[in-house]
């Protein structure tokens, strides 16, 4: 397997549920449609705001599969196989090779939790080796595993190790991990940077892909467009105006459950609510929260132009 | 369904693994009859020593299994289903009801974490509801899973809303939190305590049951035996020997691994190594594990008399 | 200097304020009397409870001294000298040393924090070498200072290095790393147990002394002469009250503003409010406390007899 | 007072300290050239790096008082006043402004806690009142004080309580909630950003100002020279020679104490050991950390040219 570079914004979309809490396979199509038409080129499936570890291994290859079929020619897929449990983790490795997933990424185990960089390059070679055709890349969020560490050692760790390495999802916070996970082995790994309010930061730095949130595909598209151009001016405006729209999520709690209810409200696809243990919004909260982003002009924000 | 009480020694048996770290069920047998031997008089099987998150779905029934079908006449089985998943931990409920487990417990999803007592009562409540005949035990263990919540407001809340609850596992650190679950509702509830090395701390206090590592049958019996008879004089020194095998723990690193290690040393049964990302022992350290138990005169401590 | 056992209760007193948040010195003689008379034996000034890191450096000097006059005969006074900086505290050692005080104490500098224990051994060395003839107590309160070290590694350590040392108080709350300490080369070094609501736990572990607020002084009189008596019937119920007690307070909010307030009602004695950062009591929230501080039957707790 | 905003590079110096660990006078005159002569203009003096906070209050007054007299026109002095405790602070700003400091910062008391943005409001209040004539910034750094408080807030409740309030130094990690912070009242407060290594992430978002460790005088001025003429090739180039820099501070344990040695090296100014509890370095240590820096060829990163 060759390494491959990522180029183009990366969505994380939220799993829509139908009102029995189900997964509603009747909107991938539309969802991929529209992401693609926000600009999006990849989806990073099952991850932290699909409530990933909240479906079952069954569940997850239907949403992977589906995906996969939805995306078809529009979107790659990037499936996330990150579970507390090897195996189960290798089993949707496994799968995502086959329905041909464009990649696989997975976080730590965060219940048991590796003692040192040395064992978790070891829990995730044994993980990337069951899918060995297809890139690999080891996602970091410290602040929800609880696992803090050195994410550049990582990479120098599993040069040997993890031959389909490609590199990291970096969402922890720490730009300076990020940043120095760029000049590893002379920038041999990609990082994929995944806090969503800070792409132009990265962008300055050199780090162009981010995986963003999926409300999020115009702005960053036009983000990128005005720093290409060089016209750093509106580039910094647009992201005053994703800082801005971040404020608004933080207002309302700032969860997973206030993001995925804004993205309904904007994209108007219907994305249900969040399983428990995640609470799910009174129909008065979402009203305020829509009330807000209308206030602040951002019903539009999403869209498809 | 009535509410139980447990009286007598709770087991929390780590997983035997084999060569291979597929689970080794020829142990099982065996291994029940040790505990039996050496006065336990209940198993919390795939719990945290157990690394019963490292095993997938299938596997914690079929141990779930073995234990029921082992333990028979002579250990009771308390089933440990919580997991990140609610739908997981719902099958494994249904599961060991059907297999007639004594019990089941089940900690907090810890990826996603409930905001509050409330949502996690809501979680605990549709879980506990798919065995609507086993007793049921909320399992705290916050230092492991990050989630912080308040173990008595947790009680209150649940009490209209889990009909099957009777307690729970107190692993977590703060004995006035687990003090205190004993008062609510007038003792309606059992603080099965967790952390091995306060036994005589606990009992002063009128909890009598805890949840200790297979090691401590022996010890523990006579800690309690001595209490009962108000010879606190014995109580102490014993409560002090389990302090200094602790402290020998802790002095090799602390974690499962070693915790497992020290079973297999004093048990004379084979656990076998513990599953990625966990990290398992050189024959170094062992060696040097065995030798400082040796030196302290531990090696038939936890052998059946 | 020999070493030292201190056998009898200490309190930790709240730093009297009067209304313009100075100290207030004309209520210290009777302080003192209403201590010793509900069964104190030692105070440890300018600690956690008191805001001693809220004064200044010639305000602690003049509280010890006030301690030290109008305790005399009927307190012994244990001075605390933790700061940030190690001349300030010496400082106060120094002073302590010059007044007469019993013993001195300190605990870690916070913001700088010390890497390991090897650190804080010399820091703590070369503070009490200005009070060679004054016994010296580390104080550990790992959560308020956010420096977790291992307590019995201390205490190996230190042992050549703080001639003075006799031992210390903790009021972490990891009871294990407490007991651990009582163990250390036989039993050289004294347990000041810091944490309120566990005195029966410590107390069947060997552990008699502890620094307590300055409400508990009858209670755990009373606690302490049922478990000599052998009577643990009635010292279970006394710490039960000692948990409803602690369990007001916490629901309160569980601060040193409600402790403090706390105190004023139930002993008749004006502590104040407290200083910024904390935050004073409104007036409906002391009468909602001392509410429910009727409403238990509490009023009487800790007055002398 | 007018409201100020500062444009120029900041330092943090460190405090010299000679073979006794006392400050050592003798060097500020030609430590404050070096400052100016490497392209800063403004010194944030005994902040965290200069360890005001092992300093007795007479020492950071006599410190402040030789960068004012040895800045004299080439710097403009901010001295930090925070401490633990609000007379000290209030002391030590009454000095500042007495002494024509520039501006005073200060951070949280972090022993005893503020619960909620509302307490540090009115600490602060009350901190810079005493000096009504000089600008005031709070200065955020969580994870050295473990006070997490959302800084944006800060700012909106301060608005009408503190009227020298220009601005503050956001030292914490997250960039979203420094980017924020100039967003309230359309860009009232200044944010000076205090992590070293993200200028160029900064920059980009229009938060120009920042403190940073004298070793990086010459970086940051080429950095934002060549951003201001659009020459990112060449920011980013510079902004990972910082990034390289930084590492090598990691990899030796990434402390004050190796921080301090660093530039110790690269200046030529002799700045002496740290204090208690900070560990200073063996002779050994800092050969290893001067080896990396030179096959880095980093030896006259930081010099006048």
């Amino acid at each position: 397997m060759e390494s491959v570079k990522i180029t183009g914004l990366i969505a994380a979309p939220f799993t829509p549920f139908d009102d029995k809490g189900e997964v509603d396979h009747s909107l991938f199509k539309k969802y991929a449609d529209f992401l693609a038409d926000t600009h999006f080129e990849y989806v990073f499936v099952n991850g932290t705001l699909a409530e990933g570890m909240s479906l079952t291994v069954a569940e997850r290859k239907a949403t992977a599969k589906a995906w996969v079929n939805c995306g078809k020619e529009r979107l790659k897929v990037i499936v996330h196989v990150g579970t507390n449990c090897l195996k189960d983790s290798q089993e949707l490795a496994k799968h995502a090779e086959e329905i041909g997933a464009f990649a696989i990424a997975a976080l730590t185990p965060s219940y048991h939790k590796p003692e040192n960089e040395d064992c978790l390059v070891e829990y995730m070679a044994q993980l990337a080796a069951v899918a060995p055709n297809t890139p690999f890349y080891y996602y970091d969020i410290n602040f929800a595993t609880g696992v803090y560490i050195n994410c550049s050692k990582f990479l120098k760790l599993a040069k040997e190790r993890i031959p389909t390495l490609c590199g990291l999802k970096h969402s922890s916070r720490e730009m300076p991990s990020a940043h120095g996970c760029t000049l590893v082995e002379e920038g041999k790994y990609q990082v994929l940077f995944g806090t969503d309010v800070q792409y132009l930061s990265c962008l300055v730095l050199g780090m162009s892909e981010v995986v963003a949130a999926p409300v999020l595909g115009n702005l960053f598209h036009n983000i990128k467009k005005a720093f290409d151009n060089g016209d750093l001016e509106t580039a910094r405006s647009l992201q005053c105006k994703a800082q801005r729209l971040n404020e608004i999520k933080e207002k309302h709690g700032g969860g997973i459950n206030i993001a995925k209810s804004m993205f309904t409200i904007l994209s108007g696809l219907e994305m249900g609510s969040v399983r428990l243990p995640l609470r799910g919004l009174t129909p008065d909260e979402k009203k305020r929260l829509e009330t807000d982003l209308e206030t602040a002009g951002f019903l539009d924000l999403a869209k498809p132009k």
